[in-house]
């Protein structure tokens, strides 16, 4: 039995952060971990920022709400659910993706969670696990899948690596340097001829 | 973080084999684990049956895709989807789920698979594991998940009680009775409010 995992943010989506913070105007919401390596700081600063602005989970989720998956993601990973299961790993949390899982017609997500108080602020955030991408293609190589994996980022290459086989998708340069034993594409066609010939071997 | 396991059979589909063997008239295919309790035995003998009567993977397909989902299946897995991730665990052939789960709008199913020969004949069967439900529910635990599990059947029983809670959904009397602690129930929005209550501790 094979599965498929893809990252979201970049792969099928576009970037939840960098997006709002466009289309908000909050210049600070831009910095991601290329400037600010240590994710919990990252993290405390941006539940700062919301904090200050007075937006509720609700308001994140209208602007979410708003953006659109990537030109042509629906229909691949429409065409990728009929072939074979497909699960989504990513390090998002559950209460922004949803507004964009619903118009990818609601693919299974392992992500993360965000705690919320009562009036509608978000208050913290709770990481399913450490390493949870790499952990969830182990933990389905455990349960007698062959697995693949694709995303974007260096965050995805650990799972990329533990997979039985591997994709980078849309990466930036500098990953597509240091990997070179890696296929890439930019282009969802391209992506699923990938996935394809290693379906085919199921 | 919290997700919902689903048995298939009896829970959102009818059970395959009984409609395939109404569907064609073919009495020896309603021969359930109830009738040969050993597993292999059955399904060799089905398989047997299937190649004397010349049928195809696609033949077979044809008449699993003219079954519907339970009536009321379809919104409540819709519902479900939208509140939370729902895996659905299954002890039959993803090629015969196929048909329908599209109707189901592809929900992500962990099940097993046919070998099937140029021809289109079944000519074996893979498990992807044995206890398949079971060490799923195990492996969702173990990536940081607190796991609903709900079935109708004795093969859920491992499934449900190693989950963080479960129910029973249209079980026969004999197991609601055998397991009087699990909740059961035969209606969707009961099953729903069920899983909401376990949804709210997250």
């Amino acid at each position: 039995m094979r599965i498929v995992c893809l990252d979201l943010e970049g792969v099928l989506i576009p970037e939840i952060w960098i997006n709002f913070a466009l289309k908000t105007g909050i210049e600070e919401l831009k910095l991601t971990t290329r400037d600010v390596p240590d994710y919990d700081v990252l993290m405390r600063g941006r539940l700062k920022i919301l904090k200050e602005r007075g937006l509720t989970l609700h308001d994140i989720r209208q602007v979410i709400g708003s953006l659109s998956p990537l030109d042509g993601a629906c229909a691949f990973l429409d065409r990728l659910r009929s072939k074979t299961q497909v699960v989504i790993l990513s390090d998002t949390f559950t209460e922004f993706a949803q507004p964009l899982m619903e118009k990818l017609a609601w693919p299974t997500i392992f992500c993360n969670s965000l705690v919320v108080d009562d009036r509608g602020m978000i208050v913290d955030y709770r990481l399913r696990q450490q390493d949870g991408k790499y952990k969830a293609v182990k933990a389905l190589q455990g349960i007698g899948f062959t697995v693949f994996a694709a995303g974007d980022s260096y965050n995805d290459l650990t799972m990329i690596k533990a997979a039985d086989q591997g994709a980078l998708f849309r990466a930036p340069q500098r990953i597509i340097e240091e990997e070179p034993q890696l296929p890439h594409t930019t282009d969802y066609e391209e992506f699923e001829t990938i996935i394809d010939e290693f379906l085919a071997k199921g």
